[in-house]
């Protein structure tokens, strides 16, 4: 243990947490792209949801979560699952302009987050008690995590994925 | 952009991002326990690789990676990829003891890490040029979607994975 008083130290600051995200959100996008229309919408592997549903799911979090943690004010999961079913996009143009709007939403809602909020205590969505950079964090995380499964969906129907590294 | 000047607070501890890690360890640790023992080594969807190698890839990893962060030395991708293949576990069991000494062992040596080391540039295994930070943060995420690709495994098999949130 030689630094065992240092190991407070904050290491990553927000604005390379919004750029990590960020990142992450391109290669999201390019698989969203690298999908054949049809199967987009209806391909799946043992009974999963297809891609576009999941895409659907992180991106209808986006916004309602940022907001959470800039204002301590957070949808409930229902409202979130209701906001998330309204104006779905039913074609790959139609998602990938949702992701854009998104994106660019959250770039600029991030820019208004104090940024002690990001080290407080609350509960997301009016139900996980946590600290707001985990929540962050879990919210990309679940992005990595379903993005992963269409790769799977992705090979399995002979088309190459876009390379994880990228971004 | 009301808070231009603190954009640049750190918002996550070294320890933080150590436990976070941990967590998706742990979760691997499950999704490990949940295969069969014969599917863990042979399962296949759409052509990739059974999940007990990319554990692998991940694990060869985690040590090597660490080390590199804490000191700079940095095994190249040959020694990595060398190093993967000593020793390769053939069972459940001796893949779950694997995960579990490399746990121990990373959490020894992420408190010899001087913490000015997150925040410094270097170039991962001589050939990735990043900040220390940033190469964490890709470990973890590879871990995050190898699993998740795991998970459709598991749903192809009929078999019900771990719940992702829980760590």
């Amino acid at each position: 243990m030689t630094n065992t008083l240092e190991a407070t130290t904050q290491i990553i600051t927000s604005n390379e947490l919004l750029d990590h995200w960020i990142g992450h959100r391109r290669l999201t996008r390019r698989t969203i792209e690298a999908f054949p229309e049809k199967e987009l919408f209806t391909y799946s592997v043992g009974g999963m949801r297809p891609f576009a549903e999941m895409v659907l799911e992180c991106v209808a979090m986006t916004i309602p979560g940022i907001i959470g943690v800039k204002t301590g004010e957070w949808n409930t999961v229902d409202e979130l699952m209701h906001h998330s079913r309204k104006g779905t996009p039913t074609t790959k143009e139609e998602l990938l302009n949702l992701v854009d709007e998104v994106t660019e939403q959250m770039t600029e809602l991030w820019t208004e987050i104090p940024e002690e909020r990001f080290r407080e205590k609350d509960r997301a969505f009016g139900q996980w008690e946590g600290t707001n950079y985990w929540f962050v964090l879990y919210w990309i995380d679940n992005e990595i995590h379903h993005r992963a499964q269409a790769f799977v969906y992705l090979r399995s129907l002979g088309i190459q994925p876009p390379f994880f590294w990228e971004r």
